[in-house]
């Protein structure tokens, strides 16, 4: 219950299907799986024109302090992704450019912070990428504990180590790991569809019609009116 | 009262004036009209650098639905932005690239919206400029009814339809329609002002001195001293 | 107590150690110093890729009313940068592109505001970096009088005029001016320290060892397992 | 346009209305006028367990400054509420026991505020009744003009003086002034409407049932399970 | 993934541990069972001074729509408390005195609710308390599925259906069905130990000494000093 | 700059200015002295209708840590008031009975603290006040060092050891320790003045005829009239 653990072995998705998932764009990707695993507006990416997917590292801290972020950097694998969750808010830089190397030098593919991060400008030019709440210098310290690789929740989504972390300009879906290979199905329908709707959207036909809205407004009770008086 | 109406016709501003007001900058239209219909801080473009200028569709929504766009987007004309508002708070991504494609074919100029949006790496790639109150995944339904080119109000400005909507990097500005030809008038003679002020004040005048702020200084009971003890 | 002045004349520290501060990025400078001087996460900038070294001019302001910034640009000198704070939360735009030419034709630095700014593309395409609040077009007068260059209060840190202004994409850092010359020392010294470690890390070494981590997670009861059950 | 005006004269719905709608509760007024008129959340009492109905004095305030409240007070009369919008969002502590004071003397019934309150402990010994959406000691100015009883906009309702504002534990709602009438026998005939439901729901029968849900349900594809496996 | 399911039965604990664990304080039973469960400061009591245990009901609604809910009361037995849960953030008023008398006539005990509440003076009047994040008129369709009796997700604590749920002033925390009997035990201890503590504060012995925190003030680095010069 | 310390000793005004400061009501407070001192509204009482004055005793925590309130106890003494101030925004319960049993074993008045409390219920039984930023269950931990009677900054304002706090259900102002005198000298000028104000707008008389204001109106450009059309 209060037991503090670094878990060292998760299973991961299949790299290839993860990789798949991570350019379909997460709106896509929350949408073929039934619209659910988006973690909220509030978790925001440092830079733009980003796409990744990876395989989920989990960080349970105690805010304002780091210390479980360095014992994760061990158990890291190249194609992960960091989530770091705090068991309260804050606001604190728990994370900055020197994490980012280590994490590089291991093929780690990007960060999920629910609290802050500092050194942003050496973190958009190291091309680490990054989804956070906050942007803040306040240092950290390195003296209670937390665990590592246990299940976390960020923004009213669970996270399970080895889940796949899908991440973009419009924020962070997770996909669990076990739905992976159906989500990248799912996920690859709808780009099929999507890009078939696109065209006839494109070519002036209204999604009022080919979603078949109008009877629909219609039982609703809405009016066409020619002008308001 | 709790009628929904869809309105297919709408009274707009002359194009050519719209097109001027849109290129002026938002802080000088605000300025030259009296100081008055900025909708407010919290609706932030999604994209830097760009400056339109439209007439409002308007849509009122019910919070996560988004049958309401679709059914706006029929009754929108080259020249115009749509302008949704939603009956209570709302983080919803209402809006994706896929109505975008619609409304691009469609010649408008771009959204403003009250709850927030999705794709938005597509919608900048795309070149249609948003300005949104959030970025959200979270999808939207198809089942309650609203309204289209009905009086809304947005962050406590009145948004009348075939208002004029200034929108660039310091956010959105509406111009009453029957309004147009005068802001434009007030809008020009502050830009002449503000590039004869501009000259002074780079030849290094002072504001001070050409506003005439030091008596007031005085009398406001403002002293100089030439150091803090 | 009640009180407004304007003052003159203040001391600042060495221009090159200012310059020097600058350039070598707030979270360092903070971390250098003790972890002090932090404004916080709520002043962001309006660009990005931009770091200044500069040295205080306070303004204390009425909210909504700018005077005291048009009185504060007589007082300011090359190398300054302009900090405003307001006697009580407000969004108002109290300042835009033509303020901003005069302070360029002066020589200052930038402007930190606990308020919002306006023009921002302006602002950008002239290269007057800002750090703001928000982002506003709402208008400001120029009736309440305040003061400029007194101690103010910004975001938890005080500000006395002449103190040293870094900022960069992290925010903002306050260095009290006595203490410029030693906190470039110290920031000098962590800026070797964090290049060494970074060599370290990037060659695959770990937090975890280097910083002695792995007795303090025994210590505080942190076990390692294999796997979650 | 950037008019300041000081309205003496308005209309007003009859009083005995204003009275009974006053008592009705604002959520049952809000729902027996088709879901309009609510000014939002963030509008709260100060006060537990009071009801009133009032024709709204409307007041434009510049933040910061309560000149314009000192000139309502003249123009009020037995049985108003005095509305006091902002024109930027404002924290500052804008009314205390003294107006009130002044406000009770002219049969004066309330405050509604969208800045801040001071005095609360003497504003509920008096009986004054305020929703506002700060309580702050923060003092105001009076140097900047605005506007008494012109139309405002708060929480995303328009508001006209002259309109009736009914308020209680939920907060604020405004009804029309011309649909004072109608509105009181819509009303009526919803706190009927609910006593009779309220009656069934009490003796057992369920929402479910007389709502008709139940096949609604079915048709929007909701299983009943027995147990979640 | 997207099927929406009424589930009839689930497990709940032992009434009388929680009716025990409901009488202790959500303060002790949070720090008793190691911390866990706490939904968070922005869930606040509508009353004050009621402290309530039940088995959680829950609801995962579309925002806006309380169709759900309705279904909900069907499957509460006495003792229940009903959690509501919003697919996305919401401020509406979706719960009021209705619901209440329907839910007071089947036993159930309150309400914890992430989006808003109305009627506010009613269920203080009724007795029926509730928990939530706000209090809002705006009222709510019936248009849109949903699920009742599935795990949901409150203020970053996963509620599975049949978890007892503890509520006071201070909030919710929740306490997993399967460890009801254990955290009771737990509990006691710990209201034991705390009322040995009080005790011994009340004689005036110091916190510093009886946890033995001076040694590791010391060990940690603080000095004490008798005056700052 | 990083060291940590815990001060003995700390001046502290006369405890019968504090006294009557205390009763004044802070509102009355922040007027006499010039409207400097007040924490803003964030800080806000967990009672309703209790004054306080007394003497700060400052603590500096890291969020989510209270070791320091621990140490903080000890140097309290009757009539002080605790004011804990964290280095970074936290929502921690940092604060309970427990440690309210302590204080007011030693006659402590009150704690204002810019994080959370817990045990409300409790503290309001036992009679001991609380201003608060946040009512929170969760708990902290006693592992990082920080000051006991150090500067700190709260809400905007710097609070020295042995500053006079003064809290009422308008919040919290701090008048410096030297200043009490002159500021209790100031208050009851103010309280004689606020008195006959009192009595003259009791009588009818209006503030916009006794301040003078109805020339500044003119002075300001208002207009009167009798109707808007």
């Amino acid at each position: 219950m209060n037991r503090h653990v670094i878990v060292r072995e998760i299973d991961r998705a299949d790299q290839a299907v993860i990789d798949e998932l991570g350019q379909a764009g997460v709106a896509t990707v929350h949408e073929a799986i039934g619209r659910v695993g988006y973690v909220g507006p509030h978790i925001r990416p440092i830079q733009q024109g980003t796409k990744i997917g990876g395989s989920a590292v989990t960080v349970l801290s105690h805010p304002g302090d780091n210390i479980m972020i360095h014992a994760a950097v061990e158990v890291c694998r190249p194609g992960d992704v960091l989530v770091v969750v705090n068991t309260a808010p804050s606001t604190h830089g728990m994370f900055g450019d020197l994490i980012a190397t280590s994490l590089l030098a291991r093929g780690v593919r990007g960060l999920v912070m629910d609290a802050g991060v500092r050194d942003t400008m050496d973190l958009r030019a190291m091309g680490f990428p990054v989804w956070t709440q906050h942007v803040s210098c306040q240092g950290t310290v390195k003296n209670t504990p937390g665990s590592v690789n246990v299940p976390v929740v960020l923004g009213g989504i669970t996270v399970q180590p080895g889940d796949v972390i899908c991440a973009d300009d419009d924020g962070v879906v997770v996909v669990e790991r076990a739905d992976a290979a159906w989500a990248l199905e799912k996920t690859n329908e709808r780009l099929s569809k999507e890009a078939a709707t696109r065209a006839r959207l494109h070519a002036g036909e209204l999604g009022l019609d080919f979603y078949g809205l109008r009877d629909k407004l219609v039982d609703m009770g809405v009016e066409y009116v020619d002008r308001l008086d």
